[in-house]
């Protein structure tokens, strides 16, 4: 990875941005296509901006995109893109879902980006650092569960037989086990921008996409924290989705303990 | 209700939001005290100066707010303040908690304002009509419970008989039934303002305080909107915290159909 890599990785969110903008709190939901949303059409106009761009300045690397598939999936470089990460949020006229773009080598993220178009919102990690607009940050390193900020997007997202050990975790982390004080709904891949900068100690999810989960990896890596499948394992395109995301590497193992 | 009313609500909206913005983000919560973190140390701050505003310009109404309870509450007119709604949410570091501005004048909700501070995003329902950032905005008209967009803040802020009747509504709003397509979650009263404008159809949550919903019901009203209890009656000052907010009125019979 180049510096090269990191100002293209900057022009395909600048592109993705200009594509959603328009589209964001653009129409009411009743008056549309099912197969034509703004959402849809943002998606799409988005990562068709990104793919033209790669095309263009880096023919030989391979590309899987979440609207568009697969290109020479093959290359020993990938760029990983999800246009829109929280499809849901950006119907829903919340400014926290965001564009995702990795670039892959080897089978392993080495550079990412999750950006927020609306808010002007953009966490890069590349190098071993991370930066949000243009600024280093740094995970908060919570010391032990009770007391860790735990978010994930929805507890409908969770396998059967995964729900309950997170409600578990959610109790451990919550002031005196309380659940009402527990995990911290909705935010997708913003909530691992906000465990790169402090705000949130935890993150966990599954049944994520190798394009929903790779651009993290950098971003949360960068600033100091840790991210691994639920039995620690390192994350690339072999992945099943099952994802942790923790500020203090620490915490991996307690949070296994009660995950795995 | 007067003009001057509502230029007093902005005003009250603009001094919390130079109170909250310095400590968005301020500090990591890890090292903070617990009776002193950034967000307790916002509602404060963000409260008094709102009540500094009405003791000069307003001597005899009475206030009841979040952070410094009641004063006159026999008075006819009442000041209802809640300087940071989403304490969770400012916490994380998410820009969709709000401070919740709300006039009561016997006892019905007859100004209401809900401010975003950091996006600079201010919904103010008076008069019968709602404005978001000046510009006037309508709800949207879902015609059916099926397909409409639901969100509520977090599954564990209804009692033990509340979740499965919540959960048999988010059902019935799914495509397809599938919980995974189904509520959105968190967002606290921003949820309520993307009602009045539109991007979300209804709202159910349980447990409110009437700091926590006076405010609301005057933007989704004003936006063509209906907010009740769980059992369609008006909210006031005794209403027990069980809220419905719809974009269409006509959804309010089903949706009680369910939840009543």
């Amino acid at each position: 990875m180049t510096d090269d890599d990191i100002r293209l990785a900057e022009r395909l969110a600048d592109a993705a941005g200009a594509a959603i903008r328009p589209l964001f709190r653009a129409a009411f939901a009743s008056e549309i296509k099912p197969d034509a949303s703004p959402v849809t059409e943002a998606d799409r106009a988005a990562e068709a901006a990104m793919r033209a761009i790669i095309a263009a300045e880096r023919p030989g690397d391979g590309i899987i995109g979440e609207e568009y598939g697969v290109e020479r999936e093959d290359a020993r470089r990938i760029w990983v893109l999800d246009p829109i990460d929280g499809t849901r949020s950006f119907t829903a006229g919340r400014p926290i879902f965001g564009t995702l773009i990795a670039l892959i080598e080897d089978d392993r993220p080495i550079l990412g980006v999750i950006d927020q178009p609306i808010a002007g919102e953009r966490w890069l990690g590349a190098g071993g650092r991370t930066t949000l607009n243009g600024r280093p940050c740094t995970t908060r390193k919570a010391e032990q569960l009770a007391g860790s900020l735990l978010a994930t997007t929805s507890p409908h997202l969770f396998a059967d037989d995964e729900i309950e050990r997170f409600l578990t975790l959610g109790r451990a982390c919550a002031p005196s086990g309380n659940l009402r004080q527990g995990p911290v709904y909705g935010g997708d891949c913003y909530n691992y921008g906000l465990v790169a900068s402090g705000h949130l100690d935890i993150v966990v999810e599954s049944g994520l996409k190798l394009y929903d989960f790779a651009a993290l990896v950098p971003v949360v890596e960068g600033a100091g924290g840790r991210m691994t499948d639920w039995r620690g394992r390192p994350l690339g395109r072999s992945s099943g989705g099952d994802v942790i995301a923790t500020g203090n590497p620490a915490l991996i193992d307690p949070i296994m303990d009660i995950l795995a």
